[in-house]
């Protein structure tokens, strides 16, 4: 089914929707861990649920190579590959492609690039992209963009844009009217369009209205976390947002820490991807109520207490921070698991206060105090 | 409390019992699963009791260098530091210095070893190895011993037995009226003594009866798994295992394969450790019913079915061997720890099945039926 949006509650710009799709609901603002390959790392899918995840992402790209759309396909998808049976987006593989660089080459078809896995040549179009991602059977499928590089000059990023608009439209064109296995048909979810057009304003609003010409269940902000700084995002989101249709969801692709994801649900986005929470997690960098815990610093070698005693968390519940530390310096496996599983906790515990202060109209005072508190960190290392 | 040990039914030599300790009972003939830096490598506490994981292994050795006793024994012992509430066994740390080679020199004092952590000077006496193990706060200890290496000639294999046995009673003068943090008072636990003397059949029993001179809640067959042939191996049980007292215990130290534990039931031994199951999870070798099979063999790329039709774990109920390869070739964490509960899930349905074999009285029809349908294994790689 076509993913389908209803807004519960408002304050200011923020508020809080429940976005329904093919395998249920997703409350927003909704925070989507990443399951690159089809696995969010080191997590068991009955983890991610009783942590209160309500949808992952998964990278087309990645699975494209790696195994490949068919055998995820003869599984009846994403879901029953890696047995998850809550929504799954998918992204369009735009993104990995173009941070290969010097590996691959854009024309108007699409890209052509090398595998980093076996360096053989592959072709990416709008139309292939959709196909994965329709063997994929994701709940919410993502357009092929051409992510403009950061910096760009404004007829470079005009350049880019217009190209991703003309692949958004080949996308949508390919995606509808088809199934999983390309015949004619409903497809498995539906399909968000992209906005692209760099740090230049005009040029997003260009993009989007561009977009508006067709029928897409969400919007994506695209082309942000990608070396910009914190000004310049903002700035984006300032002033694209406001004009970004209300009634339908708005995706921040990419993004980010727990104070970005604060400050772009401020300004009215209603979901979010990234994969700091997991990724820190495995580098040892925990989210705690007073800040950014480095785990390997040898201050907490001989501490007997939890990682942070205001986390509720399976891993603060019944494992000191010299025991996680220790696990680290072994590189045991149950080290990353029991990191990935707090800082996800973390990330998802933030989402649920965010909806409940936007429910409750004081979203604002919540940013406030939650950004007051951060000052308190230990280990600088975000 | 120093362990209790019950026989509860016997078939020929081999026998069914439970064995008593602080921490709980252990059903025999039972597996210990290794948790060398006080983590069963991949797995949770959690799905080690789901599993039926009734005791666990943990290495004096490797705990001593990272974190140090110490750091354990500010977690009230391995229990709180590794969240593991059912027995703990730890061995002497011999086994591992042994291995060490050319980094070690032996005295009668003890050994003096370089630490592969940090190259530092380490000194590992039998008092030393009680002293962390009481501090580990195990609920079963072991002596420290000479692990002869193989082949030894009968010279060479008898000082090195005596000096086991003249370690095994220092070991056992220092372990006992001495409390986790030394002070005079109860042990934690009981401490088992360890018969050596390479393949030479009276050095073992010359051993044995040395021991014998003390009162040990259990004994262990150490120096095997070094080397040894199959029948070698065999052939030191048969020697030495009926003249054991049959009221305590019998541990085969670091022994093996599915086979190698039936071979050793049969002939009347109660406990095993080894890192098979785990280590050859993470290598992608995973024990079937019909044999074992190596998960990267690309026969599996687009296998849908389970890996084992007739296994009932979480792994082969969820999950399909086309994923279980896809996770093992992207190295993702969920790949080692699907891999290892399924194959501890093997090992420890096994050692069920054994027990209710003993307990019928059937035993014998159960190890040639066993080893009978192993030899339709498709991947021959263990």
């Amino acid at each position: 089914m076509r993913p389908t949006f209803e807004i519960l509650t408002t304050d200011g710009a923020a508020r809080t929707g429940r976005l329904l799709t093919t395998h249920g609901a997703v409350e927003t603002p909704a925070f989507m861990p990443v399951g690159t390959y089809g696995s969010v790392k080191a997590m068991a899918p009955e983890e991610l649920e009783g942590l209160g995840a309500q949808i992952v992402l998964a990278n087309t790209f990645h699975l494209m190579l790696r195994p490949g759309a068919d055998i995820v396909h003869a599984h009846q998808g994403l879901h029953g590959f890696m047995h998850w049976q809550r929504p799954i987006l998918t992204d369009s593989g735009g993104f990995q492609v173009f941070s290969l660089r010097s590996l691959r080459k854009i024309t108007e078809e699409g890209v052509r690039f090398r595998s980093p896995i076996d360096g053989s040549e592959v072709r990416l179009t709008p139309e292939d992209s959709m196909d994965v991602q329709l063997k994929l059977r994701s709940d919410i499928a993502m357009a092929l963009d051409d992510c403009t590089p950061y910096p760009a000059t404004e007829a470079e990023a005009r350049a880019s844009m217009e190209r991703s608009m003309r692949w958004a439209a080949r996308s949508h064109e390919h995606y509808y009217g088809r199934t999983t296995d390309g015949g004619p048909g409903e497809p498995p979810g539906g399909l968000f369009g992209i906005v692209q057009g760099g740090m230049h304003h005009a040029l997003r609003l260009a993009s989007l209205e561009s977009l508006m010409g067709r029928d897409w269940p969400g919007l994506a902000v695209g082309g942000l976390a990608v070396g910009e700084s914190e000004e310049e995002r903002i700035g984006v989101l300032e002033a694209l947002v406001p004009h970004m249709p209300a009634d339908r969801p708005r995706y921040l692709m990419g993004v980010g820490r727990p104070e970005d994801i604060i400050e772009a649900v401020l300004r009215g986005v209603d979901l979010f991807d990234c994969v700091i929470p997991t990724r820190h997690a495995r580098n040892g960098h925990l989210f705690t109520s007073t800040g950014v815990i480095n785990i390997r610093n040898s201050a907490h070698q001989a501490d007997v207490g939890p990682l942070d005693p205001a986390c509720g968390c399976y891993t603060c519940r019944n494992y000191s921070r010299s025991y996680l530390r220790h696990l680290d310096r072994c590189n045991e496996i149950l080290g990353s698991r029991l990191n990935t599983l707090h800082n996800l906790h973390f990330y998802l515990e933030l989402m649920r206060s965010i909806r409940a202060a936007i429910a409750a109209g004081r979203l604002a005072a919540f940013a406030r105090d939650y950004l007051r508190k951060r000052q308190g960190s230990v280990d600088a290392v975000a």
